[in-house]
């Protein structure tokens, strides 16, 4: 896909200029010096030619094919440009001009106009208002970057071109290879959900790197990068997460950033690695790149002083990585290897004036451990440290044991012959140590997330036509919500055990079915005009026999009556009061860009106030669910602490996959709350104890 | 203080080397190469001379007078060394030699027979087994680091050798100045409290900088830290804060690490900044040394690119600084200087063409803003970007404005010229953005901590001889805890408030306690054998009458009875049952460093599974306290979430000060808990419902 921007055989560029200082005699510069092979055809009615190239004034007067068109006209010339690549045949066009929606209505307009013409003739745009697209194996640099990255693993998207131009002189300066690069710009056309299915079969791309702010189909999105992060490492930047940022996203591009749950559980769901800073980004993708994904936990320390070794050790447990606990094996050869004050146990310290050959023993010994799945190698430049043999010790290293090997060679004058050393040999080089780590543990998440089986969600076979009733019945009554009663017949059409009971119209009714599920019971007013039923004092709890529901039903109607004259009231639900158990509460937002979000939380205050909540995108599977629960903080309260017996855990699973499908099959649920759902002892069950259904039109 | 080891007249090294590659060898190298004025007398009795300097038999043949003495020679020849020192009038001496504590018992013997011999002369000993010390303004390298680093405002003690080494590297590489550097070694004599005291009227250095693993006196620590903290900016980075990092220290310099809580406390109580990399502990002290404090929160980022302003923006969201809320002058001014497409609301896009002379209009006019109190330039290399030129506009804008100022000039190739200009100008640049923000959120707590007077606690004037006779009846009994009754009256005696109520010791005398009182009541077995009371029926809650209190004393007597014969029991505790309120917890434990260690949280779950607790040292002062009640997650419950009235935050704080103040007068209290303390609405106080105390010999 998109092979014409990544593979083009001749390229034409519209708006070159002779003078020097403009975009478009940068564009067509960065072409030549590329060394692009195909052909070049520059297009500008008011020059002859242009570094010894024929200028055409338009691109009908290019007498050959042309793959790839490059744009660099005023804005309002460049619909006309495009509708003219279409009756040449092109399909691939980028769009470098600014002016469009970036600058207001106007510039929108003109945006439109492009699209238009775009898809008059089935052609793809990139941009506009970007800064171009380079492809390292076709040698083409169609962007006004002022550097050429080296032909490497990584494919690169931005959505800022000005971070696109940093990390390409970054790229360029540290000898990280490349094999795409785009600027997204208005994503007008081609968006990251495009190229997410370029690169997914693309050989020259093993890594895939994007800065973000926010993403225009989120669904597709997720869709395709769960393909994608299924056999290459996938690793975002996304920007605008805080409030303020939020604002200065929207005042740059114009579109609005979803949320930040949102965005992490779409990354999740998706098996994308979130990097949280360009420094981030930049090490993982170079990790990826450049070293095997470690088999599983289990880091070994190598290291000639303590001090950074314990930084690396401490940022192990913050990153999540496992440190190897060595062999008994493993410790006697090192024992024999290595000089009496060596520290024996991981971290491995060598000690200070450790020449290459007793890291290259200690490394051997390290690399045939099992229970060693990659190494991290730190120096520190003492006074008999040779940096640059050391490290082709470290790069024999990683080429020979087929584990991740990691660099940390700390300073600078004594470690500066020692980094292209690790370079050259592809070994990733941090100056710190705790980045190694932090980046291993990013490497961890991805063969984390390529071991575990993606499981489909449980179909759950909900009784569609009840929802599509009750739903279809409250829409034609003009309401925004499900009423009450007929929320919980949802919820039980869908498998979710509600309490028993009904509606009474009158007192009578109401003793028959108080009877029928049995004491104590509950009353609730029935009334589609009243959504906040404790407020009016529309509830009362704990009825315990008849005499106490003849009271409880008076007052009620009474109550309410008095506060809300008005209210259409159909009487009072009676339902079985549940028995007290642990409280948790299932929601759902349907957030604009991804769709349904489920939420899960301990019920009341530890929503409120101490927001221990998590979210997953639905569908949601059973063992996404289960995962929920454990990554709250109270999870003790529900596995049963302090002596208590745990809950049921299996039927909050079971009520969360439910609400996911019922809030998948029904689009028309704009939100659902299920506070609480009262979860008994295990085996015991789970009961929806009051239900909230809004919808929208 | 230490004015020999910073600023000798004459500097002996004993344990010259000719031989290269020894260590005694680069000492002397070192010594020679960084310049020092004084005299050099090498110390040798196998050498005549060395590098032209004649070397002394013995430190005793040394013609004159001496101010500092290295030692080198092999652990077992150190000790008559420092005899020879003392008996020349020697009063400051470096040990650099390897070879005692850290190597085992042998070694620990060689390091107090070398402690014996200095303390007989009134000798200070820096390491042994450490890199060695630096003053840049003597020109005096008395190490073996490879590199001097230029004269600079830095002071930095390392408890690594070997991270020493690489932060010297960094400096000299980086080109920032240090005043000191010290090794510190095994810590015999003198610790980082000496150089914490030594530091804090030291003209030379106005920022320090330390590597930690363990602090030897955690109180002197403290005291001398907030000292030199009010005047200065003190920075620490302390590893092994996780448990296996923790691990690591102990094998590696056989000191026990601290609590990672009491850490955090001491440091916060010292003003002490942390550093949680060797990247920030770099940045921020470059950031101190290099630009003055910020007066306030109120950044503005200038940028010509909106991705890396976004990134920063999250970044101040993290990092708690506030982005400056421009002036509407200031808008309008940017309005009229830039161009249409500019962002002129803060982050400041003066868009990817920008030359210098648009940044330095835009700076101009933000530097006006009152609301502006530090400014962050972000440059990202575009094809008409001329970075260095930019950034001899920031340098000016730092120069002139009084306002720290940052750079972030993003890329390598495309802002290489640029950089050189910037750390030439002192201002600092960062990578990335988002470090910068970082490092100014570590200036604004600095800024935070000299702002805030420092109040003493308030004098709580307990009736200590209460105290001391409830703790010695207990010394004298051979108990480690305070019987609950005791444990009352002791609370009772600082002023904290406990129900009322005694102990009965039959059940006429309950009947008269319980009147007394007034019922409700709860009743509590009383036995100097009973600690948990609760497990064996040893509490009765809610005894509403008489004749409740008749059973229930019957039941608790007899089941205790039951189910510990040969416990001794002194009766019930007759305590009025308190009405219900919100549970807090305030407890103390105390650290091996630091002594008492103060923590608060919401009772019961809320430690127990949400860990939702928080810590100082004490003693706390009410302002402390304040802040406490504040960190916690559940605030809100206290505050009044939910509807709620807010409970009695003032009675949660002034227990909190009398708690410390107890814990504070009685180092026999080794630990004290109050759990729950019931705190009842605003105005109505908060009453200590179960208190236990534990005591040392």
């Amino acid at each position: 896909m998109l092979e014409e921007f990544f593979s083009p055989g001749s390229v034409a560029v519209v708006g070159v200029s002779r003078e020097e200082g403009k975009v478009g005699h940068y564009i067509f510069d960065n072409l030549l010096a590329a060394g692009f092979a195909g052909d070049v055809y520059p297009v500008n009615p008011r020059a002859a030619d242009i570094h010894g190239h024929l200028c055409y004034p338009n691109v009908s007067a290019i007498p050959a094919r042309v793959d790839l068109a490059i744009i660099v006209v005023p804005a309002p010339a460049v619909a006309p440009v495009i509708e003219e690549c279409g009756q040449r045949g092109i399909s691939a066009v980028v769009v470098i001009s600014a002016g469009f929606k970036e600058t207001g209505p106007e510039g929108a307009a003109l945006e439109r106009d492009v699209l238009a013409a775009a898809s008059r003739h089935g052609i793809r745009i990139l941009g506009p208002n970007c800064l171009g697209v380079i492809s390292t194996s076709s040698h083409l640099n169609a962007s006004f970057a002022p550097s050429m990255p080296e032909q490497g693993a990584i494919a690169f998207m931005s959505q800022s071109g000005a971070l696109g131009t940093a990390v390409l002189d970054w790229a360029a300066g540290e000898g990280i290879g490349l094999s795409r690069f785009v600027s997204l710009g208005n994503k007008a056309d081609i968006s990251e959900v495009d190229l997410v299915r370029a690169w997914t079969d693309d050989p020259e791309t093993h890594v895939v790197a994007a800065y973000l702010e926010a993403v225009s189909d989120g669904r597709g999105f997720v869709e395709a990068a769960s393909i994608l992060s299924a056999s290459k490492p996938v690793i975002a930047l996304k920007a605008g997460g805080s409030d303020a940022g939020a604002r200065a996203v929207s005042s740059h591009t114009g579109s609005l950033a979803g949320s930040e749950q949102a965005y992490d559980a779409a990354f999740r769901k998706a098996g994308i690695i979130r990097a949280r800073s360009v420094q981030e980004l930049f090490d993982f993708a170079v990790g990826f790149a450049r070293q095997p994904l470690p088999a599983g936990p289990g880091l070994a320390i190598l290291t000639n002083a303590g001090g950074p070794a314990i930084l690396a050790t401490d940022a192990c447990e913050q990153a999540g990585v496992g440190l190897a606990s060595l062999e008994s094996e493993t410790i006697t050869a090192l024992r024999e290897a290595l000089p009496p004050a060596s520290a024996l146990y991981n971290p491995v310290d060598v000690l200070g004036d450790a020449p290459p050959q007793r890291y290259e023993q200690a490394a051997a010994i390290l690399a045939k451990d099992p229970n060693v799945r990659a190494i991290l190698v730190i120096l520190t430049p003492q006074a008999m440290t040779r940096a640059a043999d050391t490290a082709r010790v470290v790069v024999r290293l990683s080429k020979s044991s087929g584990l991740p090997v990691f660099a940390s060679f700390m300073g600078k004058a004594g470690v500066a012959e020692a980094i292209p050393v690790l370079r050259e040999g592809f070994v990733p080089h941090f100056e710190f140590p705790e980045r190694a780590v932090i980046t291993l543990g990013a490497m961890l998440q991805h063969r984390r997330n390529i071991d575990t089986p993606r499981t489909s969600p449980v179909a759950i076979a909900g009784d569609r036509s009840t929802v599509r009733a009750a739903i279809s019945h409250a829409q034609a009554a003009g309401r925004t919500f499900i009423t009450e009663h007929s929320a919980s017949r949802i919820a039980a059409a869908y498998g979710i055990a509600v309490p028993a009971g009904g509606i009474a119209e009158d007192l009578l009714a109401a003793r028959t079915l108080a009877a029928d599920v049995g004491y104590p019971v509950v009353l609730k007013i029935a009334s589609p005009d009243i959504l906040h039923k404790s407020d009016i004092g529309g509830i009362m709890l704990g009825i315990a026999d008849e005499a106490a529901l003849n009271a409880a039903y008076e007052e009620i109607i009474r109550g309410v009556r008095a506060r809300m004259e008005d209210a259409h009231i159909w009487g009072v639900t009676v339902q079985r009061m549940l028995a007290p158990g642990r409280e948790v509460i299932i929601g759902v937002n349907r957030d604009a860009q991804f769709g349904p979000l489920l939420m899960f939380g301990l019920g009341g205050i530890y929503v409120e106030v101490m927001k221990d909540v998590t979210f997953r995108l639905c569908p949601v599977t059973a063992e996404e669910a289960r995962a929920m629960l454990s990554e709250i903080r109270g999870f003790g309260l529900l596995r049963g602490a302090r002596g208590q017996h745990p809950a049921d855990l299996d039927a909050v699973i079971d009520t969360v996959v439910r609400v996911s499908a019922l809030v998948t099959d029904f689009p028309e649920i704009t939100e659902l709350d299920i506070n609480p759902l009262i979860v008994a002892d295990k085996g015991a069950g789970a009961v929806a104890a009051d239900i909230r259904i809004g919808i929208g039109g």
